[in-house]
């Protein structure tokens, strides 16, 4: 790594904030923007770095810019414009997004920011708040890849695995299959532990037996005994994980994939959210099942 | 293990015929039945012990009697009536079945058996061929306590993880979590792998990356790459999937439990099956979002 390199951080929510954090840590001289200026103010108290009062002034100056927002929009706002950070980058500068967008977007702006003499890769994460602060996630890129050699070890700042997928958008079309498969597992994994219940059976007991064979996954090693419990006001919430669908869907209308499960575990996740149940865990599929 | 017991096998297929054989391994005084008396010969050729012309002199002086059939149809014709295994069973023998069946037949057959001053265990398998083969199945029993420890060490075997789940019916309940869990799972990973390729992504790629996350599956690690290359021609057959599913949509009708997406997944092998692929492993699900 570079100790002398500048980099901005724009987006300091409950991922980018320890992310810019990771950075920082490894002496990259931050600045970093966020919509609310608190957070911001916050984040340069716990951290050695300075504030910026728009993504363009964070950009000035900086070889790497990362954003970290919410949506399509979000990324748009944060990155076009007077106030955008293209407008404030230097040239040659590498701007990294981590918003799980469209392709469409990432490869919009992919454009943009060749056209004026920058580069960009759109660079979504999977790991969680928990990845994020331990320095642990999954970075899935896309873009040139003389630009994601040079960016990589920033990114190595807080992925464990740093992988070019291919082109602009090829890291966002990794995320939606990523989201696609998680989707039909959880509510396969949910049909099962409400049948268990219904069954009367031990489900405890169930899990550690099955978990051992074919029908062993992630969410079932890490979820299925707070889905059991109904605990669901943790993890991933629902309502991100409608607009990751709803990404996918869209896609998918263009790529000519079929998404007939997918889609359907969408029109669930809606259930959840018209429940109360917007911020809890992809897991809360399982609600659906058990209550009447 | 005792040396000494007699065992008798009911069922020479591809699961019982490697399972009897382990038994044989572990020194039991073998006697063996299949309906086809080609299997039995063969059988008794590759393996010490005897063949019998009924399920009823196969059962004669058995210890434990081991069925593993087809289905509860099959299961009913080799234990009850005349030439059935019940009929020949000494008293505090105790028959044990390996095929996955509905739990009420198993309930039915534990009250028929005890009836007699005999036992019954429900004790379906997972693991597939590879595992009868190389004595690596997953056993999940239910009935009595007592019953299942005395028969436990037999079962040992061929199973490397043996459970008693719970009372009569529960072995069968819990195969069925499993194979409910698979469907909603397979499905979601079909679409994934679908979407991957219609998104033009390298696929074994995309597998290295997003198997290390919360999209992890034994499907995903050991199906994943065989579906991005069409590959069905192995595994579980469709078929066998089929009479497994229908058997959990059957229990939930009783118990009450929703299966919205196990159900859709079911028609969806139904459309595999009309395309020729009753034989073909669970995971060619993929082959109708990819064909036309």
């Amino acid at each position: 790594m570079t100790g002398s390199a500048k980099a901005a951080f724009i987006g300091l929510g409950v991922m980018g904030y320890p992310m810019a954090g990771h950075l920082a840590a490894r002496g990259y001289d931050m600045t970093v923007y966020n919509r609310t200026a608190e957070k911001t103010k916050r984040w340069a108290g716990d951290h050695k770095g300075a504030t910026a009062a728009t993504p363009a002034k964070a950009a000035a100056g900086a070889d790497f810019i990362f954003t970290c927002v919410g949506n399509d929009d979000d990324l748009r706002s944060v990155v076009l414009g007077e106030t955008g950070a293209l407008a404030g980058m230097k040239p040659g500068a590498v701007l990294i997004d981590h918003t799980t967008t469209s392709a469409m977007v990432a490869r919009e702006l992919y454009e943009d920011a060749k056209s004026r003499g920058l580069a960009f890769l759109d660079a979504p994460v999977s790991g969680g708040q928990a990845g994020a602060e331990n320095g642990q996630l999954t970075v899935m890129a896309g873009g040139d890849e003389e630009v994601f050699a040079r960016a990589r070890p920033a990114m190595e700042a807080y992925g464990k695995a740093v992988t070019l997928m291919g082109p602009s958008g090829a890291g966002q079309l990794t995320k939606m299959v990523n989201q696609i498969c998680i989707a039909g597992l959880v509510q396969g994994l949910s049909e099962g532990m409400n049948f268990a219940q219904h069954a009367g059976l031990d489900g405890d007991l169930v899990l550690d037996v099955i978990s051992k064979g074919a029908a062993q996954s992630w969410q079932m090693e890490n979820r299925g005994r707070t889905m059991l419990k109904g605990e669901f006001d943790f993890g991933f919430a629902v309502d991100w994980m409608r607009k990751d669908l709803g990404i996918c869907l869209e896609e998918a209308e263009n790529n000519g994939a079929r998404l007939p499960v997918t889609a359907l575990v969408d029109q669930f996740y809606k259930h959840v959210q018209a429940r109360g149940g917007s911020r809890y865990d992809t897991s809360s599929l399982m609600m659906l099942l058990s209550q009447e």
